[in-house]
């Protein structure tokens, strides 16, 4: 967890100023929910890994029976302490509220969430245990629609930042299902399977061979998997079309799921005005979340390897809350991934004038000159003057001022002067 | 707690911006911390009874006998089941953000902090608990430059909102010391007192002299109180001057003190260009917090009878975490309380527009229109067109949108037409 000090604080502002103008223009609104949820539904197996990692906060006014009563044997009973907990992220949270508030909202709903999360991460590089997220769902339209608004409003939100070029990983969970059903693999083992095909960019094709022999996997499935993997076309994924989509997969995936598949391309590429299709099918994207059901998608940009966001589709969860399936697809960006990528100078579009007075300036007359500059629509520090003049300016200037002035007592004007 | 809908949201960001923009404009600079802090600090007796209200994170991996030894006999070690908890306040953090970082921060630091704070208080109307703060602190700043700066940073904050005419009520701990010293009151049993007087808006003078007797305060230094309580002149506080708070005070006030509180009215009167002083001197303005040092404030505003934020000086906390004491004043803003009082109403300065598609039109052709939109600087949402147009138009209107267009397949414009 880390303390933000002026200048990080003021371009994640800007940062997060841009990504809220950009999604509410995508006509998306933006919606909060409160940080702490029921310990019971954070702990409803919808988190995935996820749910390991919350912190939990315990029940207030227990007393040493209640304390006793939790460790039973070897086994402490975390719900007995615990009735609240940190969300870890922002979709449960989203179901939740989706389930509560229906009937104030419009029948298909975008929603904008922006908002701190919690993970007990063990501490590495990279990794914060407190880190913002920026969702964006679409609840209530099945049609490929959301998802191509999804990924519209995301490329666009890039740009935005300054971040163009950036591209969309996609894929689709049934597309994955039929293939490892292609393959040979059996219904229990899938979800296992899945964890190692994720570490494919990590650990190679011959990696993930190995590790699912060493799972166990069903070896006929295996050695057909690894045949297919082999195959020197499965990484020509470029440019992105119904020929390639086919040829990235193995023979005979139903058309339903290709043509879906295409019409995102096409439709995103339309609203993009591109003529390439901005999009990158791979076959072998998981995202590890268990409840996604149909397109999963990542966000990626030529400046790094690891991916800015991500998604999918998870039409079964809002269910949970609510006992009616309710279609929903969302796009989360790693807003701290984004902060970093994003230029540090603030533009300078207001005046900033340091105030530089000698000690014995009456108050009055100080706070005076300083309220009569922020009237004319600049931004005013006051700071008393010291020996060394050049080191003060010097400081206010790497703080985004623009001029300054000296300031005496009695002195009816001050004298702007341009800081260097 | 509570959950946002888009409208409330729309509005609680407004405002935030807004007063982002105006404590910028008067050189403050935001900073953020995390929301959790370590339990030991925030169980330091510096937040006084909100410590006792706030949420306490589990300790992660702990084992059955862990818990056990938490509860012996009858009391719970909270300390053993919890190392974090939930911020209850944004001063704690800011005196332990300021002596971590002092080093890269100014030699007069302006801090913003806005974010949620969390107590576990009881349910009750209008109280949350979580609830957002916005506070603004002037460190190392022992001169009353540093109030002037707070008091008209926060007016002009106010009238950015549209809520002109706020006053500030003002108070110096060191007046009340001596006050209550005058009386006769024993050093021991002024934390009580202080706690009674502060109900005096509520309970009135004779309840407050009958209940300091129940609390078994010296009887002579309660009888002088009450006499002088009932001094007629004692609540004409206007105009602010020099003369009027003599008058608010018992004689022999030291000249210091009441310069020091007439010093900061007239600075912030030069600074608002006011003909009257926009302060209220209130010799029984306690606020509640033990860390207070000199002058303590609060800002009221004619439409409401409570007050809309209030802080004070607090020198000494700085120094329990740097080991060295450092000037410290700050101003808080109740946000959820101003929220309330500001217009609902936002201005429309995008064009809003509701696409209203027929469920045949392929997915491209609608994003693209959409992106047109969007690219031309409206906010853009798409709707399906249902059999009630009229009841669909009329929810959008009340969403903030200002024009619709009707898309069939295969029509390459759309015509845009006013939503009344």
């Amino acid at each position: 967890m880390r303390d933000f000090l002026p200048a990080d604080k003021a371009r994640r502002e800007r940062v997060l100023a841009v990504i809220r103008d950009r999604y509410r223009a995508h006509g998306f609104d933006e919606i909060e929910t409160p940080v702490l949820e029921e310990y019971a539904r954070l702990h409803a197996a919808l988190g995935g890994d996820n749910e390991k990692l919350a912190y939990n906060v315990l029940r207030r006014g227990l007393d040493a029976d209640a304390v006793r009563a939790a460790a039973s044997d070897d086994a402490v009973d975390v719900a007995a302490l615990a009735d609240l907990g940190l969300r870890y992220d922002l979709t449960v949270p989203l179901a939740r509220f989706y389930a509560s508030h229906r009937g104030e909202l419009p029948g298909v709903f975008r929603s904008i969430q922006i908002g701190p999360v919690w993970r007990a991460e063990r501490p590495q590089k990279g990794r914060y245990r407190q880190f913002v997220q920026c969702d964006i769902d679409v609840i209530g339209d099945a049609s490929p629609r959301a998802e191509a608004e999804l990924a519209v409003a995301t490329l666009d939100t890039m740009d935005a930042l300054g971040l163009e070029g950036g591209t969309v990983r996609i894929n689709d969970r049934r597309v994955l299902d039929w293939m490892l059903d292609r393959f040979g693999f059996a219904d229990a083992e899938r979800p296992g399977v899945l964890i190692t095909i994720d570490k494919l960019d990590k650990i190679g094709s011959e990696g993930v061979a190995a590790e699912l022999r060493e799972r166990g996997a069903t070896p006929a499935a295996v050695d057909a998997f690894a045949a297919f993997l082999r195959r020197p076309q499965t990484m020509e994924y470029h440019p992105y079309g119904q020929r390639q989509i086919r040829k990235a997969l193995p023979d005979g995936v139903p058309d339903g799921f290709v043509a879906q598949l295409v019409g995102v391309g096409e439709a995103v590429a339309a609203a993009r005005g591109a003529g390439e299709i901005p999009l990158v099918f791979d076959p072998f994207l998981v995202r590890g979340m268990g409840y996604y059901t149909g397109t999963i998608f990542e966000i990626a940009h030529p400046s790094v390897d690891y991916s800015l966001g991500g998604g999918g589709r998870y039409d079964g969860m809002i269910g949970r809350f609510l006992g009616q399936d309710v279609p929903a697809v969302g796009f989360s960006i790693g807003f701290e991934r984004i902060v970093d990528l994003v230029a540090a100078a603030e533009s300078a579009q207001t005046e900033a004038v340091v105030l530089v007075h000698d000690a014995d300036v009456p108050v009055g007359e100080l706070v005076a000159h300083k309220a009569a500059l922020i009237a004319g629509g600049a931004r005013v520090r006051l700071e008393a003057r010291t020996k060394n003049l050049k080191a003060l300016l010097d400081r206010a200037a790497a703080d985004g001022y623009t001029a300054f002035a000296l300031v005496s007592a009695g002195r009816a004007d001050v004298e702007l002067k341009p800081l260097s």
